[in-house]
């Protein structure tokens, strides 16, 4: 630590302190309405949860019933009462008496968009251009943000585009009546002789619906295509652009972006481009320093607007969901380190980047300042940020030193308004907010202009102990395969490699395997790429009765050593097998991606779930295999413990080809039920991966033997089998009533009840409430429907539309639907691909006609490729209960919209089938969330997001009705339906004599 | 406390140690085998148990082979090596060295055998009459007690009585060559001046194998009988005899008896009868009282024995498996108290009792001596008496002081020896045993000589607090109803009134309970008393299709509300007819003596276990209530719960015909499923209890409907509709089959896959190793096979006994059952009744043609009531697995008895069904009980005791194959089976802000 340049951070921190006395942020004013709440919910983490989101819905709540139903919702407690403070400013008559329901909704209502103005500079492009000019005479200068809602659609991607060109016109227009603000020298039609009057913000993604960070690319392009013409505009007026940064998803996307466009011939002698970068990333260093790289090589000037980081809880909070390492710092300090750390590479290299300082931390401000002075950085090279409408006195006290001071100013409608009002809202309120210390809780002033480091260690040596990690049986707790995170370039490059392995490697003959041996049969069927049918991927062998009789056997003899292996050896197996799967989870999802015609992501988590169900039943079996003591008696010792059934028939589907094969076969296993496999006919060459992973893992013949096989020549054969002990099924819901009546059908020589564990289909609704937020729900319908071709038994077939939000709710969805690409799975670009196979195809094609007869088709993509099993994603509107369509399962991109006229009435319609698989509801209303937890009786429901996609020990998987009879895959119910319970009870008194144990019930 | 005579007594005391100063009980003799041995059991308790199991189990290995085999498994430890000290004295040669085996197992056999020979003055007749002659040059008395096996049959009843005789007649031959011992004047021809030379202990329960406490006349009765020529021997050689106390189920009975032989014309002019009574009974006092009193009122001077008691061990852990009030003081100095004070009583009444003060502690005998002196008590009214081979120098110090004391000398066989032996050994290694801390663990005279009731105030003080009742959810802990104790006089005079008040009330009509309401039919079947089908129990209306669909629309109607009443709600009604059954549990025994034919036992146990379930399943509801939170990713909210499935349909059989129904119906109930409830026919009047106690219980209209009905016309109906949800079956297997093909066939309308739990029949095997314990195993087979008639499914149907001890276990099994009592259940002194009703008489009549047929009839009770449902008890030999008999479910009073030549084969055999239900093995081999508890798979596997009467909670009941399909019923998988999962799923992120609970997984 450089002691001098730290004693005049802290000198110049107290002066700046000193020079602001007695001043505060309108925000934390307790005279008026925002500050008395935002005190109380400093003060009350509920309360300050339930503001937040508040907030959040209520530009939804356009009718007074909505409102005041709203507020009940969420602030009566148990005592009924709206909270004083919320009603606050309603009239001095009524303060403290009773106040009638129109006043006080009137009144929050006005509070609340009062406190959204806050923030904003105007609602519309008039407004913003009369604000802006306010500001600019007060001294200050700016960067325009356009507020948006989620881009969904390629038409609200045009229309963001358009709105910027809209203010860069209005403000053209205006920018000649302004005066610049002084400089030491330069240009005096420029700001501070340097910089140009108008600058704008822009966040890149809302200029293309289609980004993601598998395809960089794609999105880069996308991006380019909306921003070219605004940036032609913001150089045509000489201004300055800026590309922020936003969530760490479109982190290389922006990156790329920005170099494309700086670089572009048309544009790169234009020197007044920006891109932010957030300190708060673990790899901004590393960013900074590659990106002045690229200026150096290039010869291009930059500039950097430097930021603490808005998405930390979101970032964190997914990193922990998707079992990421954590892409943010830790502590708050160690991100205030990094911004000194990085401003102070920006300001080293100030010939070649124009660096912005974008933060309400005076210690922060100090720091960029003595080290700007003590590296003599001119002060054309660099300038200081802060948000309008916050931290007032620290963009006063930055005007009075620094004399540049840039609001960054958000204009535009109250629905994206709101979102932005939370997010300040938050920052104000969390409690390492730099001005809540500073300005509400009043925080010592050497405290707040401590050095980060020294903080951070004091921070550090506070921490309890962590606590070492939990081991049970010998095995850390069971945890989720990590997803899939294509921000990481490797994660994208593994699969092309992989897809070119596994194409290469196809294309022999399958045995079948029984008894530890491979066996050949004349019989073959060909497996092909459903994208290209002249792809064949496998020529698979097909079992007979005679096989099915000798893997039978061979299994029925195995039972007899397996089931006395030790639990714990049979659920190393599994332990070896997920090691395994690891190892190969590339290639195992390449061989998905061609056969079955899956995406990157979604076969790369269908191999996850596989792992996960090996790593999770591995446990289970473990905890279950402990012989429970019955009852404390003394003189007699009851012990319950379990035992496997016998030999288990599973009988796999096409659409999680590896998961559920894996799910069912190693949850027989591991239980010590010796399994004969009979994969799906179309996906039976990813089937035989796991003879390929269970072979290596070293299970004993005859414990798993892979079957495929024709159903009409072995299918019930299999079934009614007298030797067959369980039947775990996965598949349709007519094959599984039938396989439920055949095994109950008891034949000669059966030594059991056949126990048939079958999940079936699903019918499965989203109900989108009158207050849902479309942003969100939009998109997680479009995936729920779509993704895998909406070819999962949990996939949404309906969608249950609140009236009054249905038309907007439908425009934007079919509109979103309209630009999703259709293509090979293999592309990444593609969001959707063909169906299974040519019979599948035809299913679907069917129902499509079923739909044009019973209602009004919306949407029908007919735009995909020619060859291979495609069919048109399609969204029909007009269905009525009663309609096949919203009764039968379809397996395809097929989407029904439903209107009801309340949420009583949708959760009905939802109910309303034989079904009871998943279910989703996106809502913001508490009660009628509650509502659905209790009466949307699904065996999934997911609230306010996608309904596909259950995680193994988080999300136990399956339903009932119709839809399936065994409990849930994946959760702590599953395995002891592969067993059987016994109880030993042993008398331990002999000739009066019982031996006292530590857990009698004794005297 | 007089303290006067307390010091007295330590003072007397003291002398009394200091006479005996440096001996030691032999037992303790470190240089002897056997107190090295005692030595290492005291310090190691684990070496303890199997010490005193493996000289349990000694007598019976007979070959050099299986002793050599039980020695390893008794001893041998993960080192694999007998313990040294076991080993000591195989000669010096090979201490240390390697011992051959053979020589090891002479050297432990001999061991053991003077071991025994220790406390046993004689083996057979001659040489006890030498060992006695012996003892009385020494200057001692004696009384000789005849050793004997648990006597199972009159035969052994009458072997024991002629054994008593035959030493008789051998003493008398003798006892005028003995000298009498000098007294203080007196009769000089009698030992001290008045007491006889020959005296004779005896246990009473020996003299009659059906003695029970439930029938205390008949038992008396029986005992009487074989007491009455022994005691005119006694009479007619002048001796003396006392009648030994044995547990605490026998007491009443001896001490009626003694009043009864005391009292007798024949005898009241004989005074030299004594009676036993144990310190240890808390109600021992009382008795002692009761006893005086009467001895008064009869003008009878009586005799009585003090004794501390040697059962404390079992009488404890009965109740606490019982459910009983402890009947033994808890802690010994409150015995020691006791002791002195029943003492004083029988001292204060001298005039009238005689009284033997049996006791080795030395405290005990000289508050005695102190009391009688401080009394003035002449010495002829009162003496001393000490066991053959303990406490020698008491003994010693005894006749020195007293001059009178008596030997209680055993003798006989080395079987019945060695359960003698363990006793003793018991008695000297207990933690509290006087002798053993006074000769042994060298404690301080003066704690040994303290005034118990001193002792007793610090143990109290040091005890730990007791923890408080633990109390879930707003509840105690489940406990098990109290199992009935005919030693109780209201629970014997409670079954007849109740039987005749049920026996007035019997014989209306009985309707329908359909959604609240009674409903009459036309159509009635009448349900008869099987011991006489001419006594009408009711009229009971009949349910058609009709009636069925409206008991349907009631229960899928109340579902609705019912599934959404809290749980709490739910499970407080079933706590509530738990109640209302409590206070009835006698009368609604009685309809089941009278409709079915249970005994008094049998039915109130089967009350009982209907009461558990009530109790165990409203626990086991509040358990599953609580949603789990699945998973601790933050932002995320996963719960799993249940909820239930729909409308269930019991069908029910009438062998449990309260337990089963309202064990299958209340765990539908509390887990909010309706129910249609059919019970069997002929038992419909018992299932009619449910209404009355629902009803009371406050259950709403609909949720639970009564409906009896012929199963031609509306079993299938029923099973068949689809508004079933659920069907609860409990019968055979036949049916239960039947039913699980026809619920597998969807039908129109229906909404869901049917669950079935079916629990089916049993062909349940017991083994018999060739070490097992005949005394246990015989009994508890005749129980496990003849209780109830045969009629349980977990009754034990086959016998599979291994060769070395077949004859002698037939033997003995045969002759307990030709003894057993057959006749109407309502009369205790039965142990068999009819079967159900005349089909069922059918039925087993058939069976015993084909036992007849198939095999050699070893019993055939023809000897029953002629009219009425019975049939004759049947044991059939020479049975082979293949035989139907062997094979097929019987359901009555018909045992297979089958050999088998090794273990593995006895497991192979019991296995060999299509019925896995319950089990028992009674062996003393700890690897054979091993084997069995993983080998022999059952769903309920009884290690040395009977195989039925499984306790809710402690054995949850049901097996696997053929005999079921469900988990077991009172256990903590079952109401889970009435559920459906669900898990729901909250993204709790909005707007990138999510509240942090917690019990996230955060940073």
């Amino acid at each position: 630590m450089d002691t001098q340049l730290e004693a005049k951070i802290v000198e110049r921190g107290k002066e700046f302190f000193k020079s602001i006395s007695g001043e505060a942020p309108s925000i934390f004013n307790k005279g008026w309405w925002t500050g008395k709440v935002m005190d109380w919910a400093m003060k009350n983490e509920d309360f300050k949860v339930q503001l937040f989101r508040f907030v959040d819905v209520f530009p939804y709540l356009n009718t007074s019933e909505s409102l005041s139903r709203h507020i009940r919702e969420y602030f009566s407690g148990e005592d009924h009462e709206v909270p004083a403070v919320l009603k606050w400013g309603a009239g001095k008559a009524s303060f403290g008496g009773k106040l009638t329901a129109k006043i006080m909704e009137k009144t929050i209502r006005s509070n609340i968009e009062n406190m959204g103005r806050q923030f904003i500079v105007g609602q519309n492009t008039k407004e913003a251009v009369k604000g802006l000019a306010k500001l600019r005479k007060e001294g200050f200068t700016f960067t325009v943000d356009l507020l948006g809602e989620a881009t969904v659609s390629e038409e609200e991607a045009d229309a963001y585009r358009d709105g910027y060109l809209e203010v860069l016109d209005a403000i053209a227009e205006e920018q000649s009546k302004w005066k610049a603000h002084a400089g030491k020298g330069g240009d005096s039609s420029m700001d501070w002789g340097y910089t140009p009057k108008v600058n704008v913000s822009i966040k890149p993604s809302a200029l293309y619906s289609q980004a993601k960070p598998v395809d960089i690319e794609g999105s880069v392009q996308g991006i380019y295509k909306r921003l070219e013409p605004i940036y032609r505009k913001v150089i045509e007026m000489g201004a300055f652009l800026c590309i922020d940064m936003e969530s760490l998803k479109y982190r290389e996307i922006t990156l790329e972006l920005y170099r494309r466009l700086r670089s572009a011939q048309e544009f790169r002698h234009y020197p007044h481009l920006s891109i932010v970068l957030q300190a708060y990333l673990r790899c901004t260093e590393h960013d900074a320093e590659q990106l002045i790289h690229w200026a150096r090589t290039e010869q291009l000037p930059i500039a950097v607007r430097l930021v603490k980081g808005a998405y930390w809880d979101m970032e964190s909070v997914l990193a922990k969901q998707n079992n990421w390492d954590f892409p943010v710092w830790m502590y708050k300090p160690e991100s205030d380190i990094a911004f000194e750390r990085v401003a102070k590479i920006l300001l080293e290299n100030h010939d070649i980047v124009y660096f912005a300082c974008a933060s309400h931390n005076i210690r922060t401000i100090s720091a960029t300042m003595e080290m700007a002075q003590s590296m003599t950085v001119p002060e054309n090279r660099y300038e200081f940020q802060v948000l309008y409408g916050m931290a007032e006195p620290v963009r006063k006290g930055l005007l009075n030193v620094a004399g540049r001071v840039r609001l960054y100013c958000p204009y535009g409608d109250i629905i994206p308004g709101m979102a932005y009002l939370v997010r300040r809202l938050l920052e104000n309120t969390a409690n390492e907010s730099f001005l809540r210390q500073s300005f509400a809780d009043g925080a010592e002033v050497a405290r707040l202009l401590e050095n980060p480091e020294i903080t951070l260690q004091r921070e550090l040596a506070a921490r309890p102990e962590p606590k070492p990690e939990e081991i049970v049986d010998g095995l850390p707790l069971f945890k989720n395969d990590a997803m899939i995170d294509f921000t990481i370039p490797k994660c994208r490059t593994a699969f092309p490699a992989a897809i070119k392995k596994v194409r290469e490697s196809a294309g022999g003959v399958i045995p079948l395997y029984i008894n530890g041996k491979e066996v050949q049969t004349e019989d073959v069927i060909p497996t092909t790429n459903p994208a290209d049918y002249n792809e064949k991927i496998a020529d698979v062998c097909q079992a007979g009765t005679a096989e099915i009789d000798a893997a039978l056997e061979a299994a029925d003899k195995a039972f007899l050593t397996w089931r006395d292996t030790p639990a714990k050896e049979r659920a190393e197996c599994l332990l070896k097998a997920a090691e395994l799967a690891r190892q190969r989870q590339y290639e195992l999802s390449a061989w998905q991606v061609l056969e079955i015609g899956k995406q990157w992501d979604q076969a790369y988590h269908d191999v996850g779930e596989g792992i996960d169900f090996l790593e999770y039943y591995a446990r289970e079996m473990l905890r279950l295999d402990k012989p429970r003591r019955m009852g404390r008696a003394p003189g007699e010792h009851n012990q319950l413990f379990y035992q496997p059934k016998g030999v288990a028939a599973v009988i796999s589907p096409w659409n999680f080809p590896f998961a559920i094969a894996i799910g069912m076969c190693s949850a027989a296993i591991v239980t010590g039920n010796p399994v004969v496999y009979k994969p799906a006919s179309i996906s039976s060459r990813v089937g035989y991966n796991l003879v390929e992973i269970f072979r290596e893992a070293g299970l004993p013949d005859g414990v798993f033997n892979y079957c495929p096989g024709r159903s009409s020549v072995m299918g019930d054969y299999l079934i009614e089998h007298p030797k067959v002990s369980m039947i775990c099924f996965t598949g349709s819901m007519e094959v599984g009533l039938r396989i439920q009546n055949k095994a109950s059908v008891v034949q000669p020589n059966q030594m059991q009840c056949k126990r048939v564990i079958a999940e079936m289909g699903g019918k499965n609704a989203i109900i989108i409430d009158d207050d849902a937020d479309l942003d969100e729900a939009v998109l997680h319908v479009v995936y729920s429907a779509f993704a895998f071709q909406g070819q999962k038994c949990s996939a949404c077939s309906r969608v249950i539309v609140l009236d009054p939000i249905y038309d907007r709710f439908v425009e934007r969805l079919v509109k979103a639907c309209q630009d999703i690409k259709i293509g090979r799975s293999e592309d990444p670009e593609n969001y959707m691909g063909p169906v299974a196979d040519a019979s599948c195809q035809k299913t679907v094609m069917d129902y499509i006609k079923i739909a044009e007869e019973e209602g009004t088709i919306l949407l029908k993509r007919d735009d995909h490729p020619a060859n291979g099993a495609y069919v048109p994603l399609t969204i029909v509107g007009d269905i009525k209960p009663e309609h096949r369509i919203a009764q039968e399962e379809i397996f395809g991109p097929v989407l029904a919209i439903m209107r009801a006229a309340t949420f009583d009435d949708a959760i009905a319609i939802a109910n309303g089938t034989r079904f009871a698989l998943t279910g989703g509801v996106f809502s913001r209303s508490p009660e009628h969330l509650e509502q659905a937890r209790k009466e949307f009786r699904v065996g999934n429901l997911y609230l306010n997001r996608n309904n596909t996609g259950a995680l193994v020990e988080r999300q136990p998987f399956g339903g009932f009705k119709m839809s399936g009879v065994g409990s849930k895959t994946g959760g702590p119910d599953y395995l002891i339906q592969f067993l059987d319970p016994r109880v030993v009870t042993e008398n331990t008194m002999r000739r009066g004599f019982a031996p006292i144990e530590e857990d009698d019930d004794w005297i």
